[in-house]
């Protein structure tokens, strides 16, 4: 949910003022199965719009992944710096995004809803034919990618949000979102030493019960990957190279955690997790765009990125990564993260 | 040498606007065992002025403690926090030195130069009976301290400067000081991309030669304690804590090399090294005053400093820390570092 309106945007004006706080999505509309939104699951009929800088849109780019929605769902990358006009088709030929024919991400809320006067995030999913912003909701879009497009998986896509384990999938993610995911959020852009030290004592005291609970046990609930594995790697993943310093939530870096560093390796060399991260991506708008915290914009050259390909031994805690499934296929041409950017 | 004219001074000016320079020190006077500057090595008439907070101060904290000269050179510590007077005795009561009456350092420098326009710098070194600066030369003063100042040296001293090793220190010690005890500061202070890039790059590329040294070679130069132990110590020490995330010197954490780590938590248990290190003063020191790359002022609660009194194995490799002198004793009563601001 990267936006100018929580933080993450080119503006930095929220976090300057008062306490940070994660706004809601606004727009909620849901793409289904049965289409009772008005938005039904169709082959080809709709575009992600990421940002691989961003912790939730990545969350969908790896279920995309990891459900071979690729051909099904296509794919808009951002410039992962945006400038006041937000996300921006920089990337692309003629700074457009080849399918929308928009320059920036913002036309395609203003489409939805005239003068639209709230952040403009990604994750995005925009209605091709009509160019139309359908949902910007982040906790909802992988949900529904798992479950509602499942005609569309590919064969052996795995189940990532089991009915038998719904119930303990949302209460492990909903403290790893307010303590880990957003919370290190709530410390980077504190404006005072009591809250950030408030959300320092969350991360790891919830990161630390998660270490805690991964010590036997290979994946986050039950023993194969689902929905809490991926909300949880796409925090974890940015930890080391812009949490730890960036959002100062540095009592430890991920590496000296044994039991998370390689539970996080896993996941990465996994495919369909990895092969969605772009370390440059990441660093760049963390550092470049949050000048409220570096107004320098000056972007670390580390840290180190080759640890990430070592091997990490959790196969031997068993687990079935994908149960009866299979692994994804090959990242599809022109998806692919360039080589500088990853280890 | 922290001081506003070169970067860690309360204006913070000389960093925004053009490379990171440090300024040599304006007063070089010597206090030598023959006088000859004016200035005799006398037991009694001298202060060292220092701020816990600065590497090039912390050397002389660390001399003086290995030396003995406790006795014969009183301390005054000064608050790790500038404002636009620079150091400030407000840790004493009454907020004023209680041997030098004075409340700002720059008061010893006005009394020895009218209107002097640099920077007031630590370590100082003031000549009680007139109230004067003698030396603010960082590079000078423990190399004095270790010869000049022998006769008042406790029984048991080191050689911190045996003649035998001179050349070979000044060299270790001049590539250190380039590469890693100001590079730090360059990478930090950096106002372009490029040029944090190369100041990155030389201390790595130095901290890396130097760990090769002491793979197998348990001090710098020698088998004993020298100056350039101690120079390389007040860098290293800060190295996690402040250089890693605040500088973004973080290729990776020293805890993670090994043998630097072993290296500096040798020197850290060793009497007269750990013993004069304030974390509280370091974090709070560089969080807040560098407002031009830590505009929240917000203090990192990080990093976890119970590894540092863990064992090092450093003493498997041999030499003699004292040659053929003794650990120095205690600290006197009154120069602890308080319990919450050390591991």
């Amino acid at each position: 949910m990267s936006s100018a309106a929580t933080g993450e945007g080119a503006g930095n004006t929220e976090y300057g003022r008062k306490a940070f706080k994660r706004s809601k999505s606004h727009f909620a509309d849901r793409i289904t199965a049965d289409g009772r939104d008005g938005w039904p699951v169709e082959p080809g009929r709709y575009r992600l719009v990421v940002s691989r800088a961003c912790p939730w849109a990545s969350r969908a780019l790896v279920s995309r992944r990891l459900l071979g929605l690729e051909d099904a769902l296509s794919l808009g990358v951002t410039d992962p710096i945006q400038d006041d006009r937000s996300w921006r088709f920089t990337l692309d030929a003629d700074d457009r995004d080849p399918v929308l024919g928009i320059r920036f991400l913002h036309e395609a809320y203003d489409k939805r809803e005239t003068d639209y006067p709230g952040g403009v995030s990604v994750p995005a999913v925009v209605d091709v034919p009509s160019g139309k912003l359908v949902t910007n909701d982040f906790q909802q879009i992988t949900l529904d990618l798992a479950t509602e497009w499942r005609d569309l998986h590919r064969p052996g896509a795995p189940d990532l949000y089991p009915e038998a384990l719904r119930d303990e999938i949302d209460e492990v993610a909903e403290g790893i979102y307010r303590d880990v995911n957003n919370g290190v959020y709530r410390a980077g852009f504190a404006t005072s030493q009591e809250k950030y030290e408030a959300a320092y004592r969350d991360v790891f005291r919830r990161l630390d019960q998660v270490s805690e609970r991964l010590r036997d046990q290979r994946y986050l609930v039950g023993d194969t990957l689902t929905e809490a594995d991926i909300r949880l790697f796409t925090t974890l993943v940015r930890f080391d190279a812009v949490y730890h310093g960036h959002f100062k939530c540095n009592r430890n870096k991920l590496e000296q955690d044994p039991v998370l560093w390689g539970y996080v390796r896993d996941l990465y060399q996994t495919p369909g997790f990895g092969d969605t991260v772009d370390f440059d991506h990441i660093k760049r708008h963390y550092y470049v765009v949050h000048t409220g915290i570096n107004p320098t914009s000056i972007v670390p050259a580390g840290p180190d990125l080759s640890g990430w390909l070592t091997p990490h031994h959790r196969e031997q805690l068993g687990g079935r990564p994908f149960g009866d499934g299979t692994p994804p296929g090959p990242v599809p041409a022109g998806e692919e993260v360039p080589a500088g950017h990853r280890p």
